[in-house]
C-alpha cells in the first residue's frame, strides 16, 4: 500500500508474478479489481507458469480459483463481485464452459447469481482457452 | 437482495433468463453494473432468445434498449452510465453503427455524450453481429 | 458538468473529437473512467487522426500518453489507476508490448505496478495496434 494513495496491491502467495507491472488485483477503498486470470497452476518457484491442463474444464475451474485467491486475499469474496468478464476463444466453448461455470458456484454455496457477466471471443496466448476478471464492491 | 451483501440483482421482465448464473444487472450502493447485452427481443414464455433482425441497424437499437432497460429496472438512466464497452465483430462495421448510436442518444434527448465507450471487435454467436455492456455510478 | 448528474466529461485539448457521441473520459465523484485511447498524435485542427507511427512501440507509447492525458484532465493520475485494459491485435506483440509498458511506467517515477491489467487480443481499425482503457479512484 502507498499512504499516498490508499491503494494496495494484491498478490496471492500461489500466484506467478505478473509479466509486467501490474499487480493480479489492487483494492482501494470499497473496490477490489482483479486482473486477467488465466488457468495457471498455484506457482512453483523456478517454475514456469504451468496451464492446470488442456482442456476447457481444468483451466476454467482454475482460472475460478485464481480469481478466487485475488479476491479472498483482498478481503472479498465472490459475494462481492459485481462483474465478471469471461474471455473464450470459441464460441464452440459457450454452453460446456456455463455447466462449468454453475457447477462451480454451486459448489462455492452461492445461493444467488454472483455477479453480471460478459462474455466474447477473443485470441489468448497459446494454449489458453479462457480468461476471467471481475470487479467487486464491498461493503 | 441479499441483506449480507447488500448487492441486488436486477432482472427486467422482458428479459429472458441468463444462460448460466449471472444477472442482466448488479446493483449495490451507487454502483450498477450492466452484463453484456445483444439484440434479443423481449422473451416470450416458451420461446428461444430471437434477435431483433439480422441487421446491425436492429440489433445495435435493440441492444441499447435492453441496456436501458436494466438501468431502469436498477433505479438508473444513461445519464448515470461512466462507461459503454461496444463489442462489435467486423470493423467495417464502425461508421454506421456510430450512426445508429448517435440517433439513439439523440432520440433519448441526452444533450450530452452519455458516457466514455471502448469499442473492440470480437467474436460473438452466430447471428449476433454487437454486444454492450455498461457501467453506471448512481447519486 | 451536468448539474443533475454530477457527471463531468473529460476531453484533453490533445485530443481529437470522439467519432461519436461518447467523452474520452467522464468523472464523477471519485470515479474516472477513460474511455478507449489508440495511438493518435494529438489532433491537429483540419487533419484526420494520425497514429504516431505504425510501430508497436511508437502507437503503445502514444496510446498511455493519451490515457495519461485523460486522466490529467480528470484530475487524476497513474497512481489513481484501478484497471488497464490493454487490447492487442496479435499475441506475438505481448513480450514487446510488455517491455515498453514497463519502461513507460518506470519512467513515470512509479515506485509499483500501477494496476490490475487485462490483456485479450482482438480486432482492431486497419493500422492500430493497439488500444487502451482505464478505471481510475480518486481520493
Amino acid at each position: 500500500m502507498t499512504a499516498s494513495t490508499g491503494k494496495t496491491a494484491v498478490t496471492p502467495d500461489t500466484h506467478t508474478t505478473p509479466p509486467a507491472r501490474f499487480s493480479h488485483g489492487v483494492r482501494k477503498g470499497n473496490i477490489l479489481q482483479v486482473a486477467g486470470q488465466v488457468g495457471f497452476l498455484p506457482h512453483v518457484e523456478g517454475q514456469p507458469p504451468t496451464p492446470a491442463g488442456p482442456t476447457l474444464r481444468e483451466q476454467t475451474q482454475q482460472t475460478l480459483e485464481n480469481v478466487r485467491s485475488v479476491l479472498e486475499a483482498g478481503g472479498a469474496g465472490w459475494d462481492d463481485v459485481m462483474m465478471i468478464r469471461v474471455y473464450l476463444t470459441d464460441t464452440a466453448h459457450f454452453a460446456e464452459m456455463n455447466d462449468i461455470y454453475n457447477t462451480y458456484f454451486e459448489e462455492q454455496g452461492l445461493k444467488e447469481a454472483p455477479a453480471a457477466r460478459t462474455t466474447v471471443y477473443v485470441g489468448l496466448p497459446a494454449g489458453l482457452l479462457i480468461e476471467i476478471d471481475a470487479l467487486a464492491v464491498l461493503g
